[in-house]
């Protein structure tokens, strides 16, 4: 038969969040009945802003008439909707026509992957978001997984710790590799500030390297001198392609969408524009996010549509003090979780697994491993703000109980 | 900086369809005001069928509530809508856990190439789709554009012609290929029968091959003695994937909503099952589709929601027959618009591109280029069914005139 690919064979256990429902799924049938609080994945709690659902529901009513129906479009997005997000959150930056409106982050990592192909390098923090790697990996840019060093091979990991203050030396990154960097950080809830970012694009432009920005969280930074995009640093757009979503933000990880910035200045070492071999990709296995679903976040680019955000984010944060303040009573440090919805932490004497296996069976909290982002990660777990807050308050009982 | 992609770079023109749109606009801008009809691509007209804006609306007002909000899902699709398109088209042939929900089977052929990867060998009909060809060349599976034979090295191009009955000779395919196989096809409109599938499953059994076989326009036969799946076809499920799309059938091409099916049966060479692969790429580089639009697909299977999609179908059926008449009453051979939406023809004493050129240029009506699809194409051009009942008899007219 035909031949198995063999960078599907590198890949080691399963996607981490699936294996996290497995867990769970365990748990729940050896324990039933048990009331499980999800701290885990960074799920959005709901309900949708009103002024989002509104125009769900009137972009969908339209698709039922003659005259609002709407078929293929443009694979990069509405037009209105590319403008939209640069007018609120890039004036100045970057141009409508860099955007690239897509149906969320994840996928279009995989996307991005494929365009650099399987000679590219990737040097990614550690630990950092999984889909960076194993989509590395999948696409043939490494070698096989080292169990003595928990990497793959010919990836360049840099390590985010607690000695750092969570940024790395990225001075081993080899020329004209791909810098995964994200900010505010997936999982350490870390977030580089406007010196560090300067330094790691200069360093990109002497290394002939491209950035690959995840901005994902940026809407959650809170202290106004932080960035909120690479491209608030000068020079950037000739070295750095950002990623964004509206999955955390707009509470749209069921909806799907997202956007990428491809600009134009940024080029290839023959000189040709990657966004043109980027629309090349979005033309030919993409073919744009679903209508209604632009059409509704389009509607929030209000001035009430947008402080219906700010607030929903605010709850989020204030999830993420408590959940914080909580562990920093109970004596753990903390990182993270204050311009960023995670939490990151670490419980003495136990890997990441077995952390995680305690607060799940003797709490009944589901966090998420650190190890499972990287073997920098560790020893850690990370605990996600996004949740109800009567969920947030009981969990916080919970681990006071336990802990 | 960054190396170029070298397999992107060995992608010719652009992608077909926004190549057309090119050249459309440049023909507006030089003719503002003139009313261009389009029999080009395969966009659907609208609107939804009633059942589905219905479900549309309550499910965008339902993500405004706390109980009916939704966050992250099944990567694969909700549980109810698999089951109910194994219950409706496929029972007794495949179960619900073979399917995987998408968004489109455009963005699932580029992540089924992901799948198999840069060491897999492609046969393809030719004519075909671009997506195939053009998705095998950016993952790396292809050798360099031969501007002589007019196609990819290392690439399988099996001719479908008036000769063959535009059902190819498949009996050069190395063994261990993937072979693309379309049926009603796009571009020619032919549909291969049970014996001929029979004996393309057996050949593919023989030849350790794997068929992905699309089924997108599978709704639109209106013979009930030809086969609408693959796994009609006994083994099927051993050799064989299907792809499918709500695209054309429900008028989903703006919403985005396909599914592709793999069977547990099918396996890779070395015993391991192909949908655990496939799975990992699903749950890695794609997160699901819009569970909005997963709702609105769900409500249509049921008897009256299936009733109103066949009307739809009627609809575009009859389209097809107009079109097809008249090319026939104008003196010429017209292949496909009996079983599948697409009209395949040809203009004597002019290659695709003059054909198309005229056609738009003189009546007026944006067609397709059949050397778009390969290098068995030249020579056609192909009229999509696809349209507003006014717009093909208004196009008929003008054909009139013209020929």
């Amino acid at each position: 038969m035909v031949m198995r690919n063999k960078n599907l064979a590198k890949l080691q256990a399963g996607y981490l969040f699936p294996e996290i429902t497995r867990r769970k799924n365990e748990f729940l049938s050896a324990n039933p009945g048990v009331d499980l609080i999800s701290l885990g994945i960074g799920d959005t709690a709901g309900p949708l802003i009103p002024v989002i659902t509104d125009a769900l529901v009137k972009a969908s009513e339209a698709m039922g008439t003659n005259d609002g129906y709407y078929g293929y479009g443009d694979e990069r997005g509405i037009p209105e909707l590319r403008s939209a997000i640069v007018d609120t959150w890039y004036k100045g930056l970057i141009e409508a026509d860099d955007i690239f409106v897509n149906d969320g982050a994840k996928p279009d990592t995989g996307r991005l992957q494929v365009l650099f192909g399987n000679e590219a390098h990737l040097a990614v923090q550690d630990p950092s978001y999984p889909v960076y790697v194993d989509s590395a990996v999948i696409l043939g840019q490494t070698g096989e997984y080292d169990s003595g060093s928990e990497g793959f091979d010919e990836i360049t990991y840099m390590p985010c710790t607690v000695e750092n203050e969570f940024f790395p030396d990225y001075t081993k990154v080899p020329h004209g590799s791909l810098i995964f960097f994200c900010s505010p950080n997936n999982p350490t809830g870390a977030v580089a500030n406007h010196d560090q970012l300067r330094d790691l694009v200069s360093f990109a432009k002497l290394n002939k390297s491209i950035i690959i920005f995840d901005a994902a969280y940026s809407r959650f930074i809170q202290d106004s001198n932080l960035p909120r995009s690479i491209y608030e640093i000068e020079g950037a757009k000739e070295v750095a392609i950002e990623v964004n979503s509206f999955s955390k933000p707009f509470g749209f990880t069921g909806l799907r969408l997202g956007w990428t910035i491809v600009p134009k200045e940024l080029k290839f070492e023959d000189g040709s524009p990657v966004a043109k071999d980027y629309s090349r990709i979005i033309t030919t296995i993409f073919n744009g996010a679903s209508i209604i679903v632009q059409k509704g976040a389009l509607a929030a680019f209000t001035d009430s549509g947008l402080q219906q955000m700010q607030d929903q984010i605010s709850l989020t944060m204030e999830n993420a003090r408590i959940i914080k303040t909580a562990l920093n009573n109970l004596g753990y440090s903390t990182y993270g979780g204050v311009n960023a919805p995670y939490i990151w932490t670490k419980i003495e004497g136990m890997n990441s697994w077995e952390a995680f296996d305690r607060v799940m069976e003797e709490a009944n909290i589901v966090c998420t491993p650190g190890s499972g982002f990287g073997p920098s990660g560790e020893g850690f777990i990370r605990f996600s703000a996004f949740g109800k807050r009567q969920s947030v308050l009981e969990a916080v009982v919970r681990l006071k109980d336990l802990m």
